[in-house]
């Protein structure tokens, strides 16, 4: 597999979920390169590359999850390393991107942090990003350097409508998840409601839920783009189940599940929780009625169209 | 007045919105500096500055409003003038900032124009921006430079209060303004409603709409950032109307009125109107239902704010 | 045709001279790329490309002639575009680079127009330029990008060679064209007079013209780089004319004729006006003796060699 | 205190080592500023500032100690936000600063971390840097913003002189910390001695320890920049032990004290151990023969200096 | 002399042009701050500020003159210094701007080390730059950080006034010089005439002088912004003699008087010789008919203002 | 020798070490590409290729020795001709690498000129750095851009093991040496000795050396990376031969020779002084005891290496 314009294609997986940059090696049936990654006792991370990657075409396969700091840190000290090794072209590969929801100042006196995390990643060597569902598009405006955003949507989609349900409504958990639940519901050809959260009259701490749209005697998929405290989609679950809906499905591409959510999922009332491995899950999380959908043969095919210099574009039909 | 830090206040006011920049004047009781701005019969812009700046805090009043790219380029034409000419600090001031909507990738092979505009701006010499309702907050974090941007949200909902309307909702005109819609329907203590504009199955040119949320027999403010072509109020007016609704008020910041916006407007059930001025709005299209909030005590205070080095941020209790 | 370093040659055009790209693209046995460049009804300038340019050798073929601003954005937007759908290596072709004049700071307060698009067309996205004739040879230094800078020289001065003209006197139309002038002299190889215009005593607004060197009962040539509103070029005529000259020509390469250049050039006594394509001329100005000499070829060549890494200078035996 | 440009001096907190920041405040007659600054479930770190920072003089204190990436999110952050409220001037003060050992490439294909710490610091926004004794001089250089980078030397140096040891040698701890040593012998007016360690010629795991100089019979101050896990210095004070040295004393500005250095360092044949609260030794860490002096009051007299403009090389006869 | 925002005005001279900085030293009323500026034994530079320079206005004085490259970098070095010493703000004084005639790639694979000098002064910590006559008022434009560029032209033109020369004329020297002498014949309200220097056809080594205008039984003035070798004026000197003009004036700015430049202008036809003191002319280059204005009291003026933050262009009625 | 990314290698030397610019072409089997590169009498330096280099790897050849600040700005000039020249790919190569001693601020009120250095050339359009031995590993982290540096280490060492001396002792000149005499009296298995130099009590000018470790009667060898006026090596060696040392050779990469380093040398009693070429070493500095080893091969290995893509590291089995 030759590109025209680069040395080799270099895969290097960072700590934060090798299983799935072996899948994604295994689909381009290569092998992660070797690398020492680790800390010393004072928490200093430590990298040193097996082999040279000179003028090779290197992709970094790394998600930003916990330890989310120590993960971070160790995406870009590998950037700073294979650029000072004479890498080619250099891609940093991040299938779940943090901060995604600090993307702007809601209130006064707060940090854009997706954005600093975009110019930490430039100013440590990438030459480009390719990275999944982030939570709010602008964020491929917090770069200059080329951003691919895949999606798991069509993932997700088929998956659904493989299992042929009826009656069935897709509900945005939130308000803010509104827009991406209509697309959701669009391409099921399906109604949409959507969960209003509101801080009541008597104080600022409580809020009060309202569903705006039909959803009674119907099957839900309550989507979003990811499931972090899972406090959201369970509220959601249960106060939906009060309305009267039939079977309740949660869908996320990312399943960040910082704690409390495995308990607050295993207590509500779902069917079936639908999820891709962007997030190395752990086995103690890993409930009976989650469903993993990989999505390392996507990012394969993708990165290997990078490679190659081929459109991306038409993997999606755009 | 002295800041502790710069020399003069110096307000200059570009071509596009210069009532606003007057009335932004009177509020700080100073005077707009003058300049010479004009077009060659190869409409090159020149500028020409009547007195030195140097050392002077100065601040580019500029909306980019039609006629667009000549504005947007008188802006960052003034911007070098005065940082060629030692300005001590530069605030571009844009009360409407144009390409808002062009701030993600929502397909491929798309630009993200606000970027690039933010870039523009940085590149051209300015300090700081002071700007108003972004159609994202997100595009703060396009800038590295700090962004103080400001909401005519208490100046709308202080002045529908004041209407003391009964049974009202607010309506999110279509899916991208929910958020917007239900913090002012939470700010009034109403319900909101959602249009949702969907795709019809025979073919993706025609979209079919749809409420989701109780409107029947209520008074209903649609609100949204900003009245373009005005297509996606209208026609939720018309078919709110068909539901049965009491008056409709159409409320946003920018008054954009691009056409057929006039015609649809005055065509349209609007009981009233009401946006601001910071786009200038001519005599021709002031329809008589049309109510003008004027911005410019807010941005004078904002601007006496960051002469001065005090927090703006607490005139909005924040 | 392959280059070493890059994937496909992918050849744009932007609105202004879609003429002389097709002739560039006709020249390189070749078909300009699909793209979508339209204004919105608010003027916002939509772009979206047909077809992927990852890894291409993109080249945007754009002159920044009237509307000069949309040109000029269209151009920049077009760089964002084909930038974050990673282009292997994208160079601007400005075949007329507009604010050339705007050079330097002649009187204080004003701004260094030409070396803000240097940084603007830069912070887009180009890797580098190809451009012709500009105003001043300094331009190239406000980029740090490479810059191609053709000349029309050859063609114009071939055209001229091919007449015979006896006689011949070549005249710089005012001081700041006498170097340029000179050296058209000298390839021709006839003397050089120049046109001198100085403000007169009484006041500033009016100007008296002298002639420097010997003209009369010479056939003569007023050269300069561009047209524009032909002021000079057409009272440098009138003025030669009372000296008692034989025909005379005008020559340049950019047709820039902003009003009233037609009017003035129709009056004017040009036995021939000799021009090239560099600006797309409408036909309610192209007069009976104005001839049009085309850079669709010199351009395709050079774009060629650019993209198959060969020397451009020896075209011109340089 | 006024300061001739900023406004107030504001002084932060980040959470690495609050006791510290407190002595500095204290020091300088002022309180630390609020903020929130904590983790969320997802790890993700909030900062919001209780006031607004527009116009002052900030300065964020932050040793990078274990938790050490959190720690350093935390501080990047914290520039970002107080840069986005329009702080003045924004000074990044880490009495500890980590990856300092990280500074070069000794081998092939590993990072120079310091360096992207610098740029990092950068591009989060700080203006300048305040800093304690750099494990390298030379790491100012990674930075083009301007460094104080204050010793603790003088501190250390007169606590020993007040000790009127006799016989007194200074032994440096291993071949990198020969030329500190040198200079900390000097200023004490004693001989210098120099441990060496040597790769064993049987393999490339054992080391061999020799002494260069003379050491029996001496009482010895080990000395070091820092303490991380005691490797080198305690195997140091037990070879010298064997030497027939009469008191060890260990002396450092920097107690990393990683694991397992508090059980070494208990175990080692130390009269008594010097360090300084750059880094906030927690109690259990605190040996009965450790010695911790403060540099509160040294720092907070250079942050009284730097913000009202004066020389900070005088406060140390430079 | 206080600077509102800024500490205490410094002014360093590095060894190029004392004599000139001790008289705008001289003006101010102040004293030149102490620094070592000296060369080692390997050539390379050592600089050493005697005192701290934290929040002042730097300015520092080096004209590029011979040595030009231990002068540029003598420059460079003290603009790191003082930055690094935490300046407030730094100005590059520069009255001899060397490389000015590299300012464009007027034949192929040649530099533009003009700009790359403005790179070099900009990237060493420069935050302003004021300079003289430069040889292209578009070098301006190669620097994105204010320009001040001030010049001798009514120095040298009230000189002249003041000799009540009759019949005079103004020559350039060559095409080159057209524009600066029309600007200088203009001020003095006299006739311009012109020297074109032309390769012969018989060979590209010689070349053939002409004379374009009236010289004849007149006083002339050749100006040109610098004499460097001299060999442009004198020759033009001797060819005017020749023609039979009266007296023979020199007239520039800088005084390069790059060798042979001395014995050329012993040995030409001058009357008097007029330049100022932007270099430093040794004694032995000092001819009888050499005269030197000062522009130490004009620099001393605009250092003034600039510190005080007061226009500069009013002192030249602009 | 195609490389699989850029054009034809194109090796170019500037006029420092044009000897050793030739024996890296020759081990390439290829020439030197043409360029004039001299100074006008103002000393300015001109720079024109002989022939195009668009697209080519381009590798410029120049050690930063005498005169320094020339030869400096030489490489820049170079540097930024084939930038424009649209070379594919810039490689500077500095043999010799000079102001590697200002690599910190050890006292206040200094600069760091290595740093410095380090922005010229990239701010030049180097996108890489090709060098051997810097004063300082740390200087590589003063780029962003990948650095490959070479040691000579194995060549002198080599040269040794060669001689089979015996009794054999490794002397560090002084204690900034210590470390890579570590490195090399281990690599040659010998034990290491350390002199140290320290101000002496009754004033800072005299200063007393002393000999820390075991050097009677046993040959040494002197080690440093470079040779600059010889007082640090000579005197070292003086004392030694006090202390009753046999023979003792002087051993350095770099040959700098500043005077009096060749009377120095020539009065001290080295049995053979041992260096390379990266610094041309003129006839009369060539004693008759020194040993002149080249690094031509080396470098041209490394280069083809570069050029091709291949891993440099595994040269030195790394």
């Amino acid at each position: 597999m030759d590109s025209p314009m680069y040395g080799e294609l270099a895969l290097f997986s960072a700590t934060a979920n090798r299983p799935l940059a072996e899948e994604i090696a295994a689909s381009l049936r290569t092998e992660l390169r070797g690398a020492d990654v680790f800390q010393f006792a004072n928490e200093n991370i430590f990298v040193r590359l097996h082999g040279s990657v000179r003028s090779d075409d290197v992709f970094i396969i790394q998600s930003m999850t916990v330890p989310v700091h120590k993960n971070i840190m160790e995406l870009l000290i590998m950037l700073d390393t294979v650029r000072r090794d004479s890498a080619g072209r250099i891609t940093a590969v991040t299938p779940y991107f943090a901060y995604g929801r600090t993307d702007k100042k809601d209130q006064p006196r707060v940090p854009i942090t997706a954005r600093l995390l975009a110019d930490m990643i430039t100013v440590a060597g990438a030459d480009r990003v390719l990275t999944m569902d982030l939570h709010a598009g602008q964020i491929q405006g917090f770069f200059t350097i080329p951003v691919d955003e895949i999606s798991a949507f069509s993932l997700l989609c088929d998956y659904f409508v493989g299992k042929r349900l009826e009656d069935l409504v897709v509900v945005a958990a939130d308000i803010g998840a509104a827009k991406k639940s209509r697309n959701f519901a669009e391409a099921l050809d399906v109604p949409l409601a959507i969960i209003e959260k509101r801080r009541t009259v008597d104080g600022d701490k409580t809020t009060a839920l309202n569903v705006i749209g039909e959803v009674r005697d119907c099957n839900v998929i309550i989507f979003d783009d990811e499931i972090d405290t899972a406090g959201t989609m369970t509220s959601a679950a249960h106060f939906l189940k009060e309305w009267g809906v039939r079977d309740i499905y949660a869908c996320a591409t990312h399943a960040v599940f910082s704690p409390p959510a495995t308990r607050r999922l295993k207590e509500a009332p779902f069917k079936e929780i639908v999820v891709t491995d962007t997030v190395d899950i752990p086995g103690v999380k890993r409930l009976p009625n989650l469903t993993i959908l990989s999505v390392g043969q996507l990012l394969g095919e993708v990165i290997r169209r990078i490679h190659l210099g081929m459109s991306v574009g038409e993997m999606f039909d755009e």
